[in-house]
């Protein structure tokens, strides 16, 4: 087992990443430290893990809370409902969520968690590729908005991820493929050696080899534990790890968060990053077409969905997060390993860009 | 005028109080950084001072939201009326909500803004006296659930808080009184001096001397920022600053949150409070004397409404946010200007006292 520290002073946690992680009953209850536990996981992994964890709270009252799959769910509504529960079963300050499941229920239980009582403890058990790589990791919680992606949340960190490579085993190919986006992510942002690894051996990891599935999922948190311990609130060099996001939001949000998962939607956008910092001299021609290779080969959409327009895209962008006092900073990149947050752009080679990915 | 400074790092910031702060322009300016800006008020207090705040918004782009007076406009729905309006006017991270009002605006303001993309900045001018000495500042921002009190909400600091003294000019007498509730509050748990004070001058001050409101004002805010420097999670001592709030609270649900403000409810706490840590022999009947004095002549209730019952107090006092782990902890005095928090009471004494102030 491999544990990263992610090095928030008061707030720091261990990210435990292992076969086995899941079956160490020692290690969630040493993370338990109140009487009222809340799982909260949704109705594709409870069947899969759920006795398994709560067979292993040793004596600890709890509750569960089964909420529907998808995007869809990440919503106010069902924050409302969580908060509900916690009141009607009397649950108090000193309680526990914990969350079982993808991103979506990462982010809703992280911010029920921030919200309720005004700050719970929570504990995150990520059941995907995406969230043990991503979403799990740095304390970005959230729900959407019918008008925007992550439109309402906080940045709150939990106090233990338990990070179990087995529970892959279960994970469909294309949630697979949609957490590898993220992968290649950390290695085009930050980690050239990394990226050249995962050139190597993409085939090894989509195997779900064990000992090469530890390896991305360390390199990747360690990475993510870095970026966050140096800027949490995303005041400068967290906004990194949005590289495609902003491509990609607007992708998802003219899906109306369907038909896409969002690793998909992040891989497009981050094929686009490229193209747009390759129009704009960054880097060459060379290094787009490696992106696109790698991404092709993650099995991951390197093209818009059809149907969608430029305006669509161009009218999404504007609402993003990393827009500061109306102008839109977008993540580009100087190199495979290296990016750059950046203003200097023309209208025109947006608008080429996102041309070129139009199907 | 007098500045406060809150201490807490770099979340550090100033209160501002006196009697001509909102006629300052160069003072409400220093401290807006933004090209966006959304004033949210109330339709009372949007009559007598918006006009007066746009017009001191140099050239800032700034829009309105009017919502309805009282407390039932701390819900989630109000919390998603301003995330919407804030994503249809395209607002970005680094705009600036101004919260313009009593308690019920700044709550549900700073948590708007602690929400928001996960937080902006924010500006409280408080318009009541409640506000100005409580609710402003350190940092409590929440909304109400149907089934309890600042259920959902973050501990997020604004940016500054304005506290123009001549706005109480306009305040009605028995909002007054509720406010009087929070002052009457820092004297009994932490400043004697201050605490008989206002026994000497209580009714200056309702007379709303301008010299004796700031007086009053600046040890308010002076009591709570020390408080909240010391501890802004409420871990330890912040929670003395409850007193009388957990059986406040339990009116306050037992009546839907209707027909008593927050201040009387708190007023009338202060003095169960008061009467049962004088059954638990932690203060004399002579020290309680004192206290229902001074709030008979700040006019504050000291009786629970009719038709509550004793099973309505206790029941909703068990949700109360100090319970840890199943023990709720209340906050009691050990003398005039000492308080401690405690669960050393008994069941019979907490039933007493709540049976002696039943109508």
């Amino acid at each position: 087992m491999k544990i990263i520290e992610v090095d928030l002073g008061d707030r720091k946690y261990p990210i435990y990443i292992g076969e086995s992680v899941l079956s160490d009953k020692k290690l969630l209850n040493k993370n338990i430290t109140s009487s009222q536990v809340l799982i909260i996981t949704n109705e594709n992994v409870a069947p899969l893990y759920l006795k398994h964890i709560e067979k292993n709270l040793d004596n600890i009252k709890h509750d569960v809370l089964i909420l529907p799959d998808g995007e869809s769910t990440k919503s106010l509504e069902n924050l409302n409902l969580i908060i509900t529960c916690l009141i009607e079963k009397k649950y108090n300050r000193t309680c526990t969520l914990i969350a079982l499941g993808g991103g979506v229920i990462g982010d809703l239980t992280g911010f029920a968690a921030a919200c309720y009582q005004r700050g719970v403890k929570f504990i995150q058990i990520p059941t995907t590729l995406l969230a043990q790589v991503d979403s799990s990791v740095g304390g970005k919680t959230a729900v959407n908005h019918p008008l925007g992606k992550n439109m309402i949340g906080a940045f709150y960190q939990p106090c233990a991820v338990l990070s179990d490579t087995n529970v892959l085993s279960t994970l469909p190919e294309r949630e697979f493929s949609a957490g590898l986006a993220e992968v290649i992510k950390y290695g085009l942002i930050r980690d050239r050696k990394f990226y050249e690894w995962l050139e190597k051996n993409i085939e090894l990891v989509m195997s779900r080899d064990s000992r090469a599935l530890t390896y991305t999922i360390e390199r990747s948190c360690t990475n993510k534990a870095e970026v966050v311990a140096e800027d949490e609130k995303e005041s400068g060099i967290r906004a990194t790890l949005n590289l495609g996001h902003t491509f990609g939001h607007s992708i998802e949000t003219a899906l109306s968060y369907k038909g896409w998962l969002h690793g998909e939607a992040v891989g497009c956008g981050m094929l686009m990053a490229a193209d747009l910092s390759m129009r704009l001299d960054l880097i060459d021609q060379g290094r787009v077409d490696r992106v696109k290779a790698l991404l092709e080969r993650a099995k991951l959409p390197i093209k818009i969905p059809r149907g969608i327009i430029l305006k669509d895209i161009l009218e999404n962008m504007k609402v993003d997060k990393k827009s500061r006092n109306g102008i839109l900073y977008l993540i580009l990149l100087n190199d495979i390993g290296k990016a750059t947050i950046t203003a200097d752009y023309t209208q025109r080679a947006l608008t080429e860009t996102i041309n070129h990915f139009l199907e």
